[in-house]
Formats: structure tokens, C-alpha cells, sequence
């Protein structure tokens, strides 16, 4: 395994890095972004993973979220992967919610899909095995997210217990099998078997869960998918069906956009860090 | 005049807006960036001026720089115009260096530019005339920018002593009449009498200087243009030579990218409600 370092930015006393690896889950050439605050220069730390949503790659978080100072203040390792495998030879379609852009962070079992998008492996496995190869990393690690980084970032702790000291997300797709961005996306990747796709879905996910893992998900109440694709009301319910601990806070007048995240994504990196350092 | 609110977005509890109007100066549409702070609902605020560099729209600032964080902390509303005149029928050339996102923040005297490219007279009157009418803003000003927006910082302060409280520039070009980027946009600009462009060149205008306006410049020591385009040197020389008063800070490590601006933006934004508070 050899990784290339293509951007290394000095940022808030630590370093803005941009690796590229060949990832042998993709079976395609992968970026991935990685900040190391200046604690990192003398000890292992703890790692929080930042899964992006759609039409993202690894660089809109790291440019637009301001998460960087958070990290140094607290300690922690930032690392945000692409959202889909990428190359010429990798199936697309049209429309930004589906192909390149769009993995959604599942397996595919279809095809043309299953030769390459196998995001959940990805950021489940290979690459925090990267990571704590290759980096001052301990194995503490939490996750987040934003729309379909957000489903994401829940469905990957949901299916993991332990594995995950802190889940939290924006604007999260809760219940990806029941709106259109998550039924055309786990139409082609997953087939046309609705029952298998609960496994992917958060609400879903939250009646089975083994672990208490609290949710803390942060929505804005002026964007513009909450009716129609992110419906935090379905993961409310679901949470208090099984008596999951769900905080879910609606902020007035915040949208969809970066603007949303670089206000709130302090106050996820404190509630990580203090999970973290526990 | 009329204002149109193109962008409202709620960021740190106030709001990132950008507005689209007809420039009476430049003559065709521009787009500027206002950040109202959550102070800004009750009380008439103090503004700082953002000048933005090569290449640049009203976004860059806006969506990269995490400043909006800072101007509510110290309760400073912010104000960020494009770079150059904009539209079909505004001049423009090859290269990302003259034409449009290269105003240079001059008034051009040579054709086909004089048409359009005043963004001097923009920047210094009608914008601000154009922000106190219609914002809940004060007379109290500040300016900074980076790179060809902290060279527009430095002259727009130098050469309108008492107009502005501070100034700040991220790796301005403080010698614009000798260094590449400046030669061949005030050739374009301003024609071939280079004793002309002495009155838009910072280091050139500090030996006039009637006021003692202290200059905060921090410049990264890993910033590719340093050595062939901005030469913070020739600002130092001029300043000690004059008396005039300059905080220099190289920034180990850093480059030219927003990675650094967002590094150091919340001291620059703390030193400029200092004194526009004061």
C-alpha cells in the first residue's frame, strides 16, 4: 500500500494533507483528506471521520467547514474520504444523486455497480486501517456527517457497535428507503428487494441496535430537502419506539448549505472530543 | 438604487447575504457579500471591508475564510465586493492576471479599460456610500484583503488618511510597480508613464504618508508568490525608511492558499473591532 501525498497546507499550526491511495476495496485510485493538528507532531490521537454528501469529494469540508481550528483546540485527527469510487472505468449515470458523487455509502450488489461501489467497506475498514497504519492515530474513533454523509456516518455506527466511541450528524438522510433520493440510489445499487434495503437505512437500523450509541443530529428548519428527502420525524419516531437516545435540535432559519455546518461543527467536534478522551 | 438580495443565508446567528446591483462607477451589474451579525438586529454596526485577490468573485471570502464566526464574536458587520467590473461587454484579456477578477483596485485611465475598470473609486465610495444607506451600519470602517486585495487594502487606507480605522492585508503585493503581476496590469491600466503608477503602489505611497496608520501584514514564509510577487521586503524598507509603523509577521509554513487566511483571520478581525471600537 503506497500513499501519495498531493496537498500539504499549513492550517491553524497543523497540517491540511490530501492523500491519494489505490484502494483495493474500490478497485480504483482514491483521494482521501487528512488534518493533523499540532498535537499530532508528538503523540497518537483520536480520529474523527467526516463522510461528505452528495456531488462532494474530499475537499468541501476541508475548505468550507472551519473545522480545522476546532480540531486543534481539541486534538483530534480530521479525516474525510471522496463519496464514491472515481475513474473513467467506474459506472456513473446522469443526475448528481446517483454514480460518481453518490455512493451512499453502501455495498452494491448490482450490476453494473458492485465492481466498484463498496463505500461502507471503505470507511468501515480499509480505511481506518490506513489511517492507524499510517498516521499518529490511536483507535478511538468517532463519526459524522452531513445529507447522505449523515445517513452515512448513523448507519455506520448503527451497524458497528463499539466500534465508534460518537455518532453525530447534519441534515442527515434518515430513512433512505423511504424517499426519492435514497429509493433511486438503493434501487441500482441494491436491486429491487425493499427488505434488503433496510439494512442501509437508519430508522431502520434503530430497532435492532445493540448499543445505546446517542444520536446527536443537528437539522436546519429552512432547508430545503427536509420535507421531501431528510425527514428527521422518522428517526424521532423510530428512536422513541425503541427508547434510542436521539437529540435532535431544529436550528431556526439555517439551510443545507456549508453555512449551517461552519456554525454548528464546533459544537461537534467538542461533544466528539469529550467522547473521544472519555 | 436598487438592491437585490440574491443570497440569504443564516450563518453563526446572524446572516451571510450577497446582493446584485447596477454600479453607477463601474458601469454594468456587480454582486458584493454582506455578513450581518445577530448585533446587526438591534444596532448600527462598525464595518470591515474584505478585498479579495486574483481570480476572485464575492464567494471566495465568504465561503472559505470562516470570518463570519469572528464578526459575531466582535459584533462587526462584513463587506466583500468581486474584483473586477463584470459582463459581457467589460473588457477582458488571456491569462488570470488582467481583465475580469483583476481590477487591481485602480482606476484605469487607457482604453479599452477606463470604460469599466474603477474599482478604486468602487471600493473607496460607492460601495461604502451604497452599505451606510442601506445596512445597519456606522461610519466606522476598517479594510483589509489578501494578496491583489491586501495591495487594494493598503493604498485604499494610504491614500484616504482618516477614513479608516485600521488595516490589515493577508500576503498583499505591496510593490505592484515591481513585480510582474502589477507591470503588466498597470501597463494594461494605466499606460506606459510608470512615474503614474506610483500613486497605486503601497511601498511607493508610504513616503508620503500624512497619517500613521499602522500596518498589520502577515505573509506565510511557504507562500509560492513570495519571492517573485509580493516582496513584503520592499514594504519593510519603505516603512523603516519613512518611520512609518508595520507589524510583519512570516508565518512559518504557510502558503498562499485560504488555508492560511483562515489560519489568522479571527486576529485580524479581533484588531480591527479593537480599533473600531476604540
Amino acid at each position: 500500500m503506497t500513499l501519495e501525498r498531493i496537498e500539504h497546507r499549513a492550517c491553524f499550526g497543523g497540517w491540511q494533507d490530501v492523500y491519494r491511495h489505490a484502494s483495493e476495496t474500490l478497485a480504483c485510485g482514491m483521494n482521501f483528506a487528512v488534518y493533523l493538528p499540532p498535537q499530532a507532531q508528538t503523540q497518537r490521537l483520536p480520529v474523527l471521520y467526516w463522510l461528505s454528501g452528495l456531488t462532494c469529494t474530499e475537499q468541501n469540508f476541508i475548505t468550507k467547514a472551519g473545522a480545522q481550528r476546532y480540531a486543534t483546540e481539541h486534538g483530534l485527527i480530521l479525516v474525510a474520504p471522496d463519496t464514491s469510487p472515481r475513474g473513467e472505468d467506474v459506472a456513473d449515470a446522469d443526475g448528481y444523486d446517483l454514480g460518481k458523487g453518490a455512493g451512499f455509502y453502501v455495498n452494491a450488489t448490482q450490476a453494473p455497480w458492485s465492481k466498484h461501489y463498496r463505500m461502507y467497506d471503505y470507511v468501515v475498514s480499509e480505511l481506518p486501517a490506513l489511517i492507524e497504519a499510517n498516521f499518529p492515530a490511536t483507535e478511538a474513533r468517532a463519526i459524522s456527517g452531513h445529507s447522505m454523509g449523515g445517513h452515512g456516518a448513523l448507519i455506520v455506527a448503527l451497524k458497528n457497535p463499539g466500534r465508534y466511541r460518537s455518532v453525530s450528524a447534519f441534515s442527515p438522510i434518515v430513512a433512505p428507503t423511504r424517499v426519492p433520493w435514497g429509493e433511486r440510489a438503493f434501487t441500482a445499487y441494491l436491486g429491487e428487494d425493499r427488505e434488503a434495503w433496510k439494512a442501509w437505512d437508519a430508522a431502520a437500523l434503530i430497532a435492532d441496535a445493540t448499543e445505546r450509541l446517542p444520536l446527536l443530529v443537528d437539522q436546519g428548519d429552512a432547508d430545503e430537502f427536509l420535507a421531501g428527502q431528510l425527514k428527521p420525524e422518522l428517526l424521532q419516531a423510530a428512536c422513541a419506539a425503541a427508547d434510542h437516545p436521539l437529540e435532535l435540535r431544529l436550528q431556526p432559519g439555517y439551510d443545507h448549505s456549508y453555512y449551517f455546518i461552519e456554525s454548528f461543527i464546533g459544537e461537534h467536534i467538542a461533544y466528539h472530543a469529550h467522547a473521544l478522551k472519555a
